[in-house]
């Protein structure tokens, strides 16, 4: 539909780039006005003007066009989690984490990072969608991976990595910013094997 | 001196509340330019417009005025981890360092916390200051009690002491938000008690 000055605001729009970045402003909006659960993808297709089929053509579903377009997250948390948890020695669960949070996050030099640490904790809104996204995306896979306490389990493990991004690259405390990423590895690897499978009292 | 149009600005204030907040002021504008080695008392005691004793008098030095000024803790950091790192049985440091992190910050309702994170991930000013005065007040005291890799041990602590308040205090993550202190003493007590003492690889 084009109005009356030549905008063509509430007609769907052809499938194609502008799809895609309609949807993804879209989002940002109704995500932080209506929160992760409250956010439904019927809103925001109408709010972009186009079929909500489009939100699992362009992004594949709900939680992966939140991370791209709130958190703007340069890859999908929750098919990389379920790589990590999805293959490999048990006894290794906690090295891997840190190896893969390292190689996404060094490969995309921080900014992106700490763009987000400021995005949480300057906007109320964020930081409620942020938990609601963990809440179903991120702890659930901690969670069914732990015999007990699934959640805190998971809480711990997001306390130790967020931290380590914000020491490598927000604050960059010297040595952990300039270590190789396997020393930090070898370092923080044990807190989350214990945090996932260990006694936490 | 009081200048022709009856400012008192480059003479030297009486001793008082309005001398303090002058040094308040001039700190957090010659520390974010300088930083926090760069920045010396006698240049911020001169845009006060006060003797440069007098930060001595009101905040007992350099490092006290920085973290009021700029971090605006409600405490003293380099006393606080000097109280903990003095007393008690060696073998309870890690669980006593995150008792007396979250009795503080439990306290101050996390706000105070936020507003760090949020002034770190916004300014690299700040972020190079804060990197400085961890270096200089906090880190020597854990490389301290650290029989080798004192800097990166105490790099490790900060990251998960600052990476549990961003879950606790700004993305408020359930269940770590609302547990009570004493059950994430036990969890997260062992990382630093390993940190600060046990093996890293």
């Amino acid at each position: 539909m084009t109005t009356a000055n030549g905008e063509r605001r509430r007609g769907r729009r052809p499938g194609g780039t502008d799809t895609r970045t309609a949807l993804l402003t879209a989002a940002r909006e109704v995500f932080t006005e209506q929160g992760y659960d409250g956010a439904t993808v019927r809103a925001i297709a109408r709010k972009a003007g186009v079929d909500a089929a489009m939100v699992n053509h362009w992004f594949g579903g709900k939680e992966a066009l939140f991370a791209e377009a709130v958190l703007q997250l340069p890859f999908n948390p929750r098919e990389r989690i379920a790589e990590v948890l999805g293959g490999g020695d048990p006894a290794t669960l906690g090295e891997r984490i840190v190896r893969t949070f390292l190689t996404i996050w060094d490969a995309h030099g921080g900014g992106v990072f700490a763009a987000l640490i400021r995005s949480v904790a300057a906007h109320e809104q964020v930081a409620n969608a942020l938990r609601q996204f963990f809440h179903d995306n991120v702890f659930s896979q901690f969670a069914g991976v732990a015999e007990d306490h699934g959640e805190l389990r998971a809480n711990l493990v997001a306390s130790q990595m967020i931290g380590l991004g914000v020491v490598r690259y927000v604050a960059r405390f010297d040595p952990i910013t300039t270590s190789d990423a396997e020393a930090v590895v070898k370092a923080v690897g044990p807190t989350l094997q214990r945090y996932l499978t260990g006694p936490l009292d």
